[in-house]
């Protein structure tokens, strides 16, 4: 489908090239085709680690609507955790993807060709198949719920040059999961164990610190915030790992899968056990 | 969500911002936040049409795969119609779409302000809304048959400077559609009703003009082309049109709609009917 | 110089062509000819005004230290003439150009294929052009001053899609022109025939109209603003007319020649009696 | 300069800055000033190498009409490490130059905030006092010969996002002034010292791999390349060193200085010995 865009983009550039093909307009299916010249190169900068996120589009009032469990919904966040699974089962250069609320970062390799690195692309792919196995997915979230329209997630493509700073990038991520996630336990506490309103939780909460929180969680609610859910509180990572197999002899093999783990990414641990995913392949 | 990297854009840019402002970095939630500067902005440039078109991954697989209809299958591009509905809802500052086979072109008002004209806001929105209204409505014109896996469309953003551009690029797409389904709609006859392999009918077709693929239509298949149905030769093109609404006390009101058209886009009468669509509103 | 990474471009893109090629690394004159890949396409939109204006840097400085007469320096003025009628000769495709105070505006043609419209070639190659001209031709205006250093210009690429663009662009640089040289022609008004100190001037006009100064400059000046030079009220314009050239034989021929004139550009008349400008060529 | 732009900027994406400024148009000198939202923010990706490259436009045929002493002239080497000590001393975070030939690259450390990183800035500053100095300073290296012409440099910003990158980069350009001089050093050779015509000393050439060119420089001219002027095969080394400067008193302090070097930098040693020229400062 781009052959003739290309060819016009070197003939445009190099009249040995022109001569050599000896390229006539009559090649073009019709005399507008020149359109196609307005399209612009989008190449991302070899050697740098590409980053296509996905956020949900006004989902505050979509899991309103839908029902969605306060101040987490375990079947939301799971349906979003299998449409990033159809994302990385078709992206093979996506070697890590995080998720938390509702949105999913997905890290592709710095070498990666995919679409020629073009950053539109990629970014409208994994936004179009993000939400496609969203919608696909739904009824095995949600069966007795049907969708009352359709979910829209935008998405954006952003690089990064260093190890550190895709380190950082995804510990920004999840630094936000960990402080949205106190705060919304806290409120919805204050509010469903406490009988606040909204804005009473509102304001009780204005101005604390992590700490407060914790304290408020624990004396007023018995809730020790560090032992809820570490799907919660850390977020999603999606990795490929080695997985032994059964096979039909009795034996077993080795299948590379894709497997959720909810684990901190932000200190060292993960990264030092883990060394093959910072490193070229 | 996004003033912080606003006001490190501008703190960057002014140092009189920057004192009039007292900024500092305690207002970002976490030291990772910085990551941030590394996202691009990538508003197109003013007072130029923005055409967002979204095209099917795959779709030769697909259609397949799903039992469409040859050479073409009414109910699938009514889903693409359908779906394509949802997106103008969405964006009020579309003011014409026009699709063919597994695509859709979204025309922006050159005047635009839509996620202040921001490109990959634009074509990862409306290429997520397009899939999902796909995968939503599915049901409703495909009842029973379960898509097989989820469908993906890609998008892109394309910038065209004059009314003549964006005419041209309306007239190719719309070229494109006569000549793809003019050697289809031969293809499949030869195959289907002539008996032929795919392999003979594309030996068959190899070489031949319009007028040759006419010919063997209406020679050997009876088939006047210029009778197919409009929908199928000429696409749709989807406009805003004010339409009659009756009220409870028995009169009517106008209401705008948006309403599907199967006509030439090509040459001058459908603008000069039309003259609204490439003049500032 | 550019073949190869033309060659990597499409390589990268087509498997075709690969094929077709048989090209191979070996054609690299070294193995790190690779970085050659990271360089930009950054070609401009297709049909679109391209305007690059040069702009001196420091030149509050540079005009004080090389002593230009306040509050206009004619011969520096010359100059800038001096050095852009050199760009508009090396570069066809600028139609007309615009000049006042340090800065240079060049207006390409829509159509221009000047360097593939690569933005950066484009302001490197005319701010190289202009600043190694206003250095070469120094000493025509200024033959009795050695420049101190080196001056610099500083040069960007802006795109204009429509005639009203590029044609108001135009105007706020003559607006521009207008506003500062009606301050500096009174503010130095009231320190050189006036005996006010900077300061004192600068207080003086604060918050004053179009009509105050006109005022001051005609009631202690006894200055009509309006009379002063137009190359000064207005800057200067570059376009190419035709002027008849004496012939060995005693008649004329007609010869395409650059131009200064020192006209109104805001306003119609102009334009309408230069309607080629904005019209294709 | 640019406060507007930057102000329209935010207001245009900020409902929240747009309410607390009660910005107004009448901020603007003229209503054209709307078309600086036409240009475009082209700041580099941070943390990523950045490199400015200046190239003579036309040199062959500059240094033929300037008498250049074939293959090497000297003096125009020098001049050209003349006008690239002139844009170190101005751009405080360029840690790097090398030059070869017409051309010179001049490297930015990764951090630099110069001009806010901004690519037509760097890449126009930086073309523009290279292109003023080398006119400047001609005199100095051409006392008796006045330049014909304004001699011009084009200039472009690329990006390396690693140190293996910038050193690959580098190592290019330096492997390109080896291959280049042997080259022309044989060439010269042949047809000044062996009386061949161009056209005969460029067949003899064909084919030719370094070694042939080596035996016959040796065989027939009894030169020993090794032996020939490092400036020449390795191009030039632009660093900052501390250097010893004498005091009044006698006594000495360190300065730092531009200094010129000509050495191999595609091997390791130069790195080993330079390591904070790849560290961050």
């Amino acid at each position: 489908m781009c052959d003739l865009i290309i060819i016009s983009f070197f003939i445009n550039r190099s009249n040995i090239w022109k001569k050599a093909f000896h390229f006539s307009a009559a090649m073009a299916k019709s005399k507008f085709e020149y359109v196609r010249l307005f399209e612009v190169d989008d190449r991302c900068l070899p050697n740098t680690w590409i980053v296509v996120r996905v956020d949900g589009k006004g989902f505050h009032k979509f899991s309103t609507e839908h029902g969605y469990e306060k101040p987490n919904d375990i079947k939301a966040l799971s349906l979003m955790n299998r449409a990033a699974t159809s994302v990385m089962e078709e992206f093979k250069d996506i070697c890590l993807a995080y998720g938390q609320s509702d949105e999913y970062s997905f890290v592709f390799r710095k070498e990666t060709q995919a679409y020629s690195r073009r950053s539109a692309k990629l970014s409208t792919n994994v936004c179009s198949l993000f939400t496609s196995a969203f919608v696909y997915y739904w009824n095995e979230y949600f069966p007795t719920i049907k969708p009352r329209y359709p979910p829209v997630f935008d998405g954006r493509t952003v690089l990064y040059p260093s190890n550190q700073n895709i380190r950082d990038y995804l510990s920004w991520r999840q630094a936000d999961c960990h402080i949205n996630n106190l705060y919304n336990t806290t409120f919805w506490a204050l509010i469903l164990k406490g009988g606040l309103t909204p804005t009473e939780a509102e304001n009780k909460l204005k101005g604390t610190l992590s700490g407060d929180k914790n304290e408020i969680l624990f004396s007023q609610f018995a809730i020790n915030y560090n032992t809820e859910p570490e799907m919660l509180r850390k977020g999603t990572v999606l990795v490929r790992r080695k997985v032994p197999v059964a096979l039909p002899n009795g034996g077993t093999r080795e299948k590379s899968q894709i497997v959720q783990e909810h684990v901190d990414i932000i200190g060292d641990e993960f990264w030092n056990t883990n060394t093959h995913l910072l490193t070229l392949t």
